[in-house]
């Protein structure tokens, strides 16, 4: 079975290469702009009511898949399927950014982790009852993100 | 330009028709189970760590796409990127689903909310930091959800 896609919109980022990109959108203040094109603009009818979105890329840069990967935060191979890696074999990417402004086609968002040119696949509303979930394990990212806490209190502790 | 996709594998769901399907994953305490086909199994490691997952899959059973749709919820025309709908241009659909148990390339999870033969095309890891968003706005669902807890409340109150 082939599945073929069309992009429905390109995504406008200050990211001009995979290197500047944060590892995660929450990490990221950046803003850009998610352009629709025209013919599913009508789909963004009452877009505007949200405030965050989750947008559905295509990891255009990406060229070949690995089923172990290095992950940004850690130095071991774990499983691609268990990390946000964009080696993945359908290398389709998710980020939940918040909805600034609408004009038209053309979406300005805040929460950038995308690099400039990226394909957009589809948006979809964030809403918390369907997207949050309670007493969440997250095996090998556990000690990673409370290093990463830590680290960033040290670094804030230094700026003051 | 166009985007070729191939499935990872194939979601085995008690719900054998699109009528049957609870409107939301969080509605849902149906198990079921991930197919993941065996060139891709090495993609699994390390994936029992965390408890919830989200699956990215493909829509096969809707045929064409509107940019206006009838939401579950409602009873007026939204646009179909300010909806979780189906009938989307690229039929790319994301659910957060628990999962209870890993055996080789079969992951058990619970929360189903799609239809029996559903090809899989991805698997991410659900991580509380990455995906969750405070003093959010969900625009046309606010009350359509807020009537769905009165709802609740009466029935359950019935049944005390």
């Amino acid at each position: 079975m082939k599945i073929e896609l069309k992009p429905i919109g390109i995504i406008h980022s200050p990211f001009k290469s995979k290197e500047d990109i944060p590892c995660q959108s929450y990490k990221s203040a950046e803003t850009g702009e998610i352009e629709v094109f025209k013919e599913f603009e009508d789909g963004l009818k009452d877009i505007e009511g949200f405030s965050h979105i989750i947008i559905v890329y295509y990891f255009h840069s990406s060229k070949n898949y690995s089923l172990n990967v290095k992950p940004f935060l850690d130095r071991e191979l774990r499983g691609v399927f268990a990390t946000r890696h964009p080696r993945r074999p359908n290398r389709i990417g998710i980020s939940t950014v918040r909805l600034l402004e609408r004009k038209e086609n053309l979406l300005k968002i805040k929460g950038m982790d995308v690099v400039d040119g990226t394909p957009l696949l589809d948006i979809k509303p964030y809403v918390q009852k369907f997207d949050e979930r309670k007493n969440v394990k997250i095996g090998w990212l556990e000690d990673k993100l409370k290093n990463e806490v830590k680290n960033e209190n040290i670094n804030s502790s230094f700026r003051e």
